[in-house]
């Protein structure tokens, strides 16, 4: 837990949050920013700046949370489906430096586009960013 | 296995594709609508719809998966973090009925939005959200 985190405040209930569900490691709460209805957010009970750094116990808890609520919004919630959303880095537009995956609950008729994509970037050749991406 | 998913046929070499990384559980390759350069998929080499119905093993097993890469790709390629996306059930935009976790790398200056949302949903109050999304 760090002091100047607002997730770890939120963990410690330092800062109010609408709770979904909490566990031994994970804890769930609406995104105040709600750009949807039920945007919801599930972090780390540990504090990892993103994706990059969690280790693989606290990640697997994360998504095991994930997994319960989004069944949940879809079997008991009127919701048809989720999007699962994660920002890893400054560059990824990530805002608060606490792993947290969105969960944004989606229906059949909300109208919503989720995927910003669809440019295309052809700048390179597959085989060109397959060599690049390479692990060696 | 399902002899009609593509991300199947993919896995078991019947359909050609620019691997990333594989291991026992998990099996990586470049998005052949690259969106975005590098824009990557993971998924399990277990047949899942999506993340809500994926076992807590091959769910886990995916993520390791999606981290080892995008540290990689953070450490080794040049990008400066990943955003991570999945979309469960048709209404969530799935097109394809087989589990993946898009990573899309991306730079400090590579002017993308990833994050489409943001007009709000004011339509009800987070205590209202909050209740209808209680896990009893």
């Amino acid at each position: 837990m760090r002091d100047d985190c607002i997730f770890c405040k939120i963990i410690k209930g330092e800062i109010p949050s609408y709770k979904i569900y909490e566990d031994e490691k994970t804890y769930a709460f609406l995104d105040i920013k709600r750009d949807t209805v039920g945007h919801t957010l599930v972090v780390p009970k540990k504090h990892f700046t993103n994706v990059l750094d969690c280790d693989g116990e606290y990640l697997a808890a994360v998504m095991e949370t994930v997994k319960k609520i989004s069944r949940h919004y879809v079997e008991k919630c009127g919701f048809d489906g989720v999007n699962l959303i994660n920002c890893s880095g400054v560059s990824a537009q990530q805002s608060v430096f606490h792993l947290h995956i969105h969960i944004i609950p989606r229906r059949a008729d909300d109208n919503m586009n989720l995927w910003p994509l669809g440019d295309g970037d052809e700048s390179m050749d597959l085989a060109e960013v397959a060599k690049m991406l390479e692990m060696k």
